[in-house]
This record gives C-alpha cells, structure tokens and sequence, in this order.
C-alpha cells in the first residue's frame, strides 16, 4: 500500500478549515449549513450528474469549475434548491457570495470564488434570510483542526444513517487527502443524490491532470454504487488542492492516484451500504466481464426483485438470472455461472445441488457477494468489476413515503 | 364503439372450452394446471418475452407458432420451468404431449400441437409426474360454458389478488374474442412476467395479418405497463384464432382490432393495478410526446421514489421531474408541465402555488393521472401516450421477500 489511513478527513490535508451551523433549512435541529475553506487558492476538479434536470448549484459550478480561483465549498443540507426557477438562480448565486464573505474573513484574503452545494427537496425555495442569518455564526464555528474535519461530514447528511469521512497519507512523501460524502437515496450511477467534497494540498501543475484522474476514477467508484437506479439532480464529487504541501502531482501521480481510488470506492460502499433502508451492501462482482458488462452488474443491482430477495436472505437466483438476461448485454446462459454468498447456485445453464438453508443463512451476514462468472475470452485476463448496491426493505418504503410532507 | 362486453372470457368464441386442476405443483391448494382447448385447428399468433433468459416454454412455442396447426393451450402455475437445464426442455415438450392428449380426447380428434406456458419460480424442476396424474383429471373438468371461461382466469394466477378476463362481441358480426391474462410481479414493458391468452372464433386467412395485427396491440397496450422494471422470463400473449363464427378478419378487420386493442388495453392496466401490493394504478400520460417520449413514462413509472411517494400520497412531483430528466430523452424543463390528478404542480421552470395538502388528498384515490406536458412541436397533433404503473407499497418488500424461500 501506497498510503496510510489517518484521522481529519477533509481537514487532514494542511491549510484546510471546515464548520458548520443549523440555519433552520431542514426542520430536525441539527447543522444544515457548511463551509469547507482553504488558506490558500486551489485548483480544482470536478464530476457533475448526469440528469438533464439538474439544480442551480451544479450548473453553477460548472462554470466556476472553468473560471478557476476556487478556494472552498459551501453546502446546504435539507433543500435541493433545484427545479425552481429563477428565485433558485439567484438564490445560489447569494449562498456562494456568503461562502466568499465568510471564507474571506477567516483566512483574511478577499476570496472570488467557492463552490456551492445544495441536497434535499427539490422545488422548493431556499430560505436564502435564513441562511444569511446563519451565517454569521457560521466564522466562529469553523477551525482547522481534525475533529472539524470530521464533524463537517454529520452537518452534509440527509437520510444517511452514518457519517462518511475518511483521509490518507501518501507512504512516501507528506502528501495528504481528505473526504466527506453523503448519499442514500435517489443514488444511481453517474453521479446520484451523492456529494464527495475531497480536499488534498498536493500541488497541481494542469488542472486536466487532476480532472482527467477524478473522472476516471468516479467511473470506477462513484458510478458504480447504486441504491435505487433515480440519479439526482445535485450530484456532484469536487476535489480541491491547495497546493500547501508543496509535493507535486507529477513526483507522485501513481501514488496519488491509488490513494484517490481509495477514498472514493471507501465512500462509494459506505454509501451503498447506507442506502436508505438498507440492511446489507450487495457487492456484484463480474468476473471475466465481456464488453459493456457494468450494464448487466446494474441491472441486478438495481432489480427491485433481487433487492427484495436478498433483504428477505433468500436465495432466488432465478432473479439474478432474468435481470441479468434483459440488461441487453448478448450473454450465453449456458456458460455462466452464478454464486450466493460464496456458493455456486447456478453452473452453465443448470443449478447445482446446494442446501438452500445453508446459502440463506449465509446470506444474512452485513455484506453479501453475488458474482456471475463468464468465460475467459481468450488468453487475456479482464479485471473482475465491482458494483455496489443494498437491498430494499420496508424502510426504504417508510422513508420514501413520506419524505416531502 | 364496435363491439360491446360480454361474458364467458376465454370461452366466450365458439368452440372454445377450458377448465383446470390442482396438480400440486404450488404449496396452495388451488388449482395450478389449465388447458384451454378449440374444437378445430386454429391460426396463432403469439409475442414472448424480450429477455435472453428465457423458458423453454417460450422456446418451445416460437418454434410451434412458425410450424402452426395449434389447437390449444396449456399452462401450469407455480414453477417457470426455466433455467433448469435439459431435463427442464425435456419436462417442457412432456407438457406440451400430455396437453395433445387431454384436448384431443376432449375433441375426439388427434391433436398434433398445443403452445405450453409456465409461471411461478424460476430453476427449478417440474415435478412432471405429478402433472401427468393429475392430467388425468383435467379432461373430465374441461368445458364450454362461460364459467369455465372465467373460472381458469383464477388457475393461471401467482402473486395476482384478482382474476383478469374479459370477453367481447363485434357489434356488426357475430364475432367474438375473449382473454385471461395474470401479471403481478417481474411486470416490465416488453413482456414480462405476463401472461395473456387470447381466443376468437374469427376466421383468419393471413396468419401474417393477425400477426402483425398483435405484435402492434401489444407494444400500445401490455409493454406499457410496468410493475417493477423487471421484464421476466416467460412472459407471453398468446392468440388462437380458429375461425367458428364464419366471419372472416378480412371483414371486419379495423373492428376486430380495436375490440383486440380493448382486451390488451384492460388487461394491462389490470395487470398494474394488481401489481404485487400496489395500493393504486399510476397512469403516466405523455401531453404532446416528442420522439422517444415513451421512455420518460418508463423511467417516471419504473421510479422507486416516485412510486414510494405515491404510495404515501406525498405531491413530491421533484421526484418525477428527476426521472424525467435522467431518462435519456432530450427536454426541456422550462417548457415542461406536470399535474397530480388534476392539479398543475409545475409549470415551465417553476413550482406552481398549489394546496399540497389538497393534492395529497387527492392522491389518495385508487387511481392516480400523472401527467407530463410538453409543448407542441408544429401544428400536427401528437396523440398522448398513457403508460401504467403502480405504487410501491411494504407489501411490494414482503411478497418479494420471501417468494422463493
């Protein structure tokens, strides 16, 4: 390995701050409005959803993304600010400004720009007073130590059961990296219902460098996690480098690279494994994929009859075997191979004789593995493919019933 | 209107006749095995599932369609007879035999071919012994009568909590078309866990005609439902047509196919209404569909957070402008409408002022019109397109559960 865990999350990485306060956006009393700072401008990366519909902060972001100059983000939890109209437009426009001014007054620079990032119910109207208000306070909670770092990532949590947070440090250089994340519902691939805001103070000399590597390493993680197929308009994973450690992305871009996959596949599982109402991490893994297979890992992953089967610990492999028949991937049945939880239930084109009862109560454990094995094409070996989804159960049913009244 | 509604289902059309047994294929003592049978050979037709995972009962009948001289159907309940290897093709074509048996001994002639259907879990073995006995028994339970139409509506059903069947008469001639249809989980567009048995007594000199004519019915009516995206294994409509009434299609051709457009179109939305524990039908109706439109209805019907918030009649319309907008579908959503049975909730880029409390009450019919409005391209109107869905219920989680096991 490359890097080692360490504690801090966003604030590991030298020259970051981070805090939070409750602004009243969200009606349960705990903080719903955060600020994460840099001392120093940054350059910054990043991977926006994919919706069509999409929320002002994304396509504001973009923008700000192409302009540069960024030096933090500033993040509401409890209302989407999407999907309503022109007042949400402006409305961002004042919670980035308010992120500049606060930001600015910590580390005593004037700053230009910071990203905004909004999560919760769409097409309602951010109570911009509100936040106005609270920002005010907003300086005196941020600090640059650790437990800032840390407890930021329980002020950007929606449903989410859990916090996620997570920071390493390169073995070989004192190069750091930081992540808070947030999903569990309306999470999909590319890019759903999911904020990533990671911090590093390598520093950067080519912006696309930076880009190219996040991009890439989003598909691998972060749109490979799935909770209920519904992509969300507020979507976004942003990287921000400070530059403070003064090692260069060149002299450690392997290294780097490896310890961003990291953070990202860590904080892609935890949020699949945090999917609403989720009692268990599903993890489809692929073996031997043939071309375009990540259609078939979500097809299952996705299927709410695979999904309820494995809440219920029962191994109806019969489900896995449909869904992965119509995700429009040609496959041969009779050359695939099917296994529940470490045990192979289905043998090209027949089940094999195993003890149902032993499978189910194999299947009860927190972390499930399915994996369908195709054959070998060739001498060539292919990298497995993981995905990462959760079952569905009543409580997925209870919080989605109810969640905008 | 052409034709009007009469009794006696799939028993309706002369010479006609169908009953069931209990062959303890399922736990449930209710019968589980029907023929349905034509006193003389008939012109098929017949659309089976899209998914590459399928039964050798679809296989099986693509084959017998193409060859033809098909006199009946039959069909067991309780186990798909799919992905069980050989022995399972095997068990097929024995069905299809013992099938021959019953129906020619019932009609007193030498039957050379009827289609075989299998419904319920999918790997395992038929317990094909058991069905041969109680075969024995079939052909003294088959008969005629309007009852026996009906009553085999109730032996092809699994999760199904009502029976579907319906017949029809061309107000113009003495022509008639029944059906027997069952649905309830694994419901997706392109057939999917559906089973539809069409009969008349019409007269058809083209199987071509009669062909083409189902093949289009369907795509309007029975892939335009959707229960939980998951299209299954066995899914199949199938039509015998075998000429009794003397009239000819060539007659009464556009009659004959809005009465057929009829029977697909009340199945179907049946069939979602009866969704395994849905609360209500969901029509998604498309105002002005562009190109591809189809899709959006899918995605919005196919949404878990739509469906949980219709299920908890929650106006979260959010939800629904989200899965228009990862459809993969080019819109715009300043030029979008979207109304909850009856009420405009956003209109072009905003929220409307709408009483969520009214709306909610609303919702709480046992039908409930999502319609998506889009602008009119050019003055060439564009008929709606109604899609069915239904809601996501906790009964949806426990059925699913524990299916299997």
């Amino acid at each position: 390995m490359s890097y080692r865990e360490i504690a801090g999350a966003v604030c590991a990485p030298k020259g970051f701050g981070a805090g939070s306060v409750y602004a009243g956006i969200r009606k349960a009393e705990h903080d719903d409005l955060t600020l994460i700072v840099s001392k120093s401008p940054c350059i910054a990366a990043g991977v926006t959803t994919t919706n069509q519909v999409h929320a002002w902060c994304v396509a504001h972001n973009r923008e700000r993304l192409r302009v540069g100059g960024i030096q933090g983000i500033i993040c509401n939890a409890g209302n989407a600010n999407a999907c309503n109209g022109e007042r949400g437009k402006l409305d961002d426009l004042a919670l980035g400004e308010l992120g500049c001014r606060v930001a600015g007054s910590i580390v005593g620079q004037k700053i230009k720009r910071v990203l905004t990032a909004s999560t919760g119910t769409i097409g309602k109207h951010l109570e911009i007073e509100r936040v106005t208000e609270a920002a005010k306070n907003l300086e005196n909670r941020v600090g640059f130590t650790s437990q800032h770092g840390i407890d930021v990532s329980k002020a950007i949590m929606t449903t989410d059961l859990v916090a996620k947070h997570l920071a390493v440090e390169l073995e070989s250089q004192s190069c750091r990296l930081g992540i808070i994340a947030k999903g569990s519902g309306m999470i999909a691939p590319n890019m759903a219902t999911m904020l990533g805001f990671i911090t590093s103070d390598v520093r950067v000399e080519d912006q696309q460098h930076l880009q190219r590597m996040l991009s890439e390493i989003v598909k691998r993680t972060f749109n490979r996690v799935t909770v209920d197929g519904d992509t969300s308009t507020n979507d976004m994973v942003l990287l921000l480098a400070n530059g403070e450690s003064g090692v260069t992305l060149d002299s450690c871009a392997v290294e780097f690279e490896s310890a961003l996959e990291h953070l990202c596949r860590s904080m892609a599982k935890a949020i699949a494994r945090d999917g609403e109402g989720a009692t268990k991490l599903l993890t489809i893994r692929l073996i031997n994929p043939p071309e375009g297979a990540e259609k078939i890992a979500r097809t299952v992953g996705e299927s709410p009859l695979v999904k309820t089967a494995c809440f219920g610990n029962d191994p109806n492999w019969g489900r896995i075997l449909a869904a992965t028949g119509r995700a429009g991937v040609p496959i041969d049945q009779n050359a695939l191979r099917i296994s529940l939880a470490g045990t192979v239930v289905f043998d090209r084109g027949e089940p094999t004789k195993y003890d149902p009862d032993a499978v189910s109560e194999a299947m009860k454990a927190t972390e499930l593995l399915i994996e369908l094995e195709f054959p070998k094409i060739g001498s060539q070996e292919v990298k497995p493919i993981d995905f990462w989804s959760c079952d569905l159960s009543y409580d997925y049913v209870k919080i989605n019933a109810d969640y905008g009244t």
